[in-house]
C-alpha cells in the first residue's frame, strides 16, 4: 500500500470533517425542530427563534470545525484522496438521521452507504502518494505548467461563454448551465485552496510563506472563484428543485476537480495502470452510492422539513461552505 | 497488474458466459411472447407451445454454449475471479431487455449495471494469479489439507444439522434454512466442479487425468451437491417468493465459494492486503449493483410475465443450470 504520513494525516483529516459536518447537520436540525416547538413558527416559513437556540450554534460551530479540518487535509493529502471523501458527511448524516432524528432510512439507502464506504476504502488504498512541497513558488510552477494553464485557460473561456452567452439564453431551462459554471469554478478554487492551505502549514512549520506573492495571489483567486461559484450556485437553486441540482453539482464537481488535481499535482504520475483504473472505480462507486442515498431519501420523507434536510447535502461542498456562513 | 495468460483466458470465457446467459434469457422469453401470441395461452399457465417455437430452442442453445464457458473458465482463472463475474449477465439481460423487449430499465437500474461494471473491474484487476496445476492429484492434496478439510467437516455436519433439524421444524417460515443448504452445498460443488474441470483441460492437452480415480470422485461430488443444492433450491423456491430467494442465495453462495476457494486453493496468498481488501471491495460493490438492479426490476414491472423474468436471476447460479435443464 506504501500509505505515506502525510496521506494518513490527511485521510484522518478528511474522515473526522465528514464526521463533523454529517453530525452538525442533525444538531442543527434538532435545534431547528427545539426552536420550531419553542415558538410554533417554522424556519422555512420565516422564524428566526432558531437563532435563540444554543443547539442550532453548536451545530454550526461542528460543521466550522467540520469545515476547517477539510480544509487543513488538503494541505496533507492529494485532492484525489480528500475530494471524494466528502461523500462520507452524507453518510455520517443519514445514519445518525436514522437514530437520532428517527427518520427512517430506505434499505436501499442502506445500500448505498455501504457502496459509498466500500469505493473509498478502494479510493484510500490507492491513493497516490504526493511529492513533499518544500514552497509556494513550488506550487506557483505546477500552476503554471503549459497543462495546467491551457486547462485553467478552457475554465475561464468555457465560463466566459457560459456567462455571457448561455445563462441569459438557457440558464433557466437548463440545469447544467449554472451548475457547470459552479463545478468548473469549484475545481480552481479547490486547486488554490490547496495553494492557500499548504502555504499556511509551511508557515506554521517555520517556514514563512507570507512574504511570497505567490500566496496572496492564489487567495486572491480562491476569493474569486468562491464568490462567482456561490452566486451561480444560489442562482442554480433559486431555479431549480435542489434534489435536481445536488447530485448534477457533486458529480461535476467533484470529477473536475480529480482533473485538475491530476493535471497540476501530476497524482497519477508513476502510478501503475491498475491503481488508477481502482481509483477511478472507487470513485464511480461513491458517486453511484451518494446517488442512490440521495434517491432514496425521496421515497420516504413526508414534504415538511423538506429544504431543511436538503439544503445540508449542498452544504457538503466543503470549500464554500466558510464563505456561505460569512456573506 | 501481471495479469496471467491463464487469467485472461478464464476471464474471457467468464464474459463470454456472461453474455451468452444474459442474451439467452431474453431470446427465451421473446419464443415465450411469440408462442403465446400463436397460440393464445401463456406458458405460466400451462400451455407447453414454447416447445415448438425454434427462438426457445436458440435461447436453450445460447444458455447452453454460456454455462459451458462458464465451466471452462474455471478450469483456467481463480474461483475469485470467476464467480463474481457471473453477476454481469443480469446486466446484459436487463440492458437487452431495455432495448429488445422494452421493458424499461429503472433508473436506478441503470445505477446498479454501473455498480456491477466498476466492482468487477476492480475484482478483476486484483484478482490473484493461480499456480499452474498439473496432475488431478495436486488437487486432490489440496482438497485434504487440514484446513479444507475442517471446511468440508463443517460444512457437511451444517448441512446434516440443517437438514435433519431445522428444515422440518422452520425450513417454512425462515427463507435462510433452504437457501442456507443449497449456497454451503453450492461452495463445495464449484470446488469440484473446478477440480473436473481442470482435469478435463490436462487431458485435452495431452496429460490423461480420467485414468485416476481422484477425477471420478471429484465428479462424483460434483452430482451429489449439485442434486441436493436442487432438491432444496426447489423446496426454497415453492416456499418463498423468488424475489426474496434470489438475492439471499446469491450473497450466500458467492461469499461461501470465495471463502471455500480461499481456504482451499490458497488464492490470497502471497498478495499484499491492499489488494485482498480491494477484492473484498469489489465483490461487495458487485452484490449491491445486482440487489439494486434487482430490487428495481420491482419498480416499475407489469405483474404479468413477473414469473418468467424472475426466474432467470435464479439462473445465474451457473454451476447448476445445466443439470437443472437435464433433471
Amino acid at each position: 500500500m506504501g500509505f505515506s504520513q502525510d496521506n494518513l494525516k490527511g485521510f484522518v483529516l478528511a474522515l473526522s470533517s465528514s464526521a463533523f459536518i454529517g453530525a452538525s447537520f442533525i444538531i442543527k436540525k434538532k435545534g431547528l425542530r427545539r426552536a420550531a416547538a419553542a415558538s410554533g413558527v417554522r424556519a422555512g416559513v420565516g422564524g428566526f427563534s432558531y437563532l435563540l437556540e444554543p443547539l442550532w450554534w453548536l451545530g454550526m460551530i461542528t460543521m466550522i470545525v467540520g469545515e476547517v479540518a477539510n480544509f487543513v487535509a488538503y494541505a496533507f493529502a492529494p485532492a484525489v484522496l480528500v475530494t471524494p471523501l466528502g461523500a462520507l458527511s452524507i453518510i455520517v448524516s443519514a445514519v445518525l438521521a436514522h437514530f437520532i432524528l428517527n427518520e427512517k432510512l430506505h434499505q436501499l439507502g442502506i445500500l448505498g452507504c455501504v457502496m459509498c464506504i466500500a469505493g473509498s476504502i478502494v479510493i484510500v488504498i490507492h491513493a497516490p502518494q504526493e511529492r513533499p512541497i518544500t514552497s509556494v513558488q513550488e506550487i506557483w510552477s505546477m500552476a503554471i505548467q503549459p497543462a495546467f494553464l491551457l486547462y485553467v485557460g478552457s475554465v475561464v473561456v468555457l465560463v466566459f461563454i457560459m456567462i455571457v452567452h448561455f445563462a441569459p439564453q438557457c440558464g433557466h431551462s437548463n440545469v447544467l448551465v449554472f451548475t457547470g459554471i459552479c463545478s468548473f469554478m469549484g475545481s480552481l478554487s479547490v486547486m488554490s485552496v490547496k495553494a492557500v492551505g499548504t502555504a499556511l502549514k509551511l508557515t506554521f512549520e517555520g517556514n514563512n510563506q507570507l512574504l511570497y506573492p505567490e500566496t496572496w495571489f492564489f487567495v486572491l483567486i480562491v476569493a474569486t472563484c468562491v464568490i462567482t461559484q456561490m452566486n451561480y450556485l444560489n442562482k442554480a437553486l433559486d431555479t431549480f428543485n435542489t434534489a435536481v441540482v445536488s447530485p448534477i453539482y457533486y458529480v461535476m464537481f467533484t470529477s473536475l476537480t480529480i482533473l485538475a488535481s491530476v493535471i497540476m499535482f501530476k497524482d497519477w504520475d508513476g502510478q501503475n495502470v491498475g491503481s488508477i483504473i481502482s481509483e477511478i472505480c472507487g470513485f464511480i462507486v461513491v458517486l453511484s452510492g451518494t446517488i442512490l442515498l440521495h434517491t432514496t431519501r425521496d421515497f420516504e420523507r413526508s414534504s415538511s422539513f423538506r429544504g431543511a434536510m436538503f439544503r445540508p447535502f449542498l452544504f457538503d461542498f466543503h470549500q464554500i461552505i466558510l464563505i456561505n456562513f460569512v456573506l
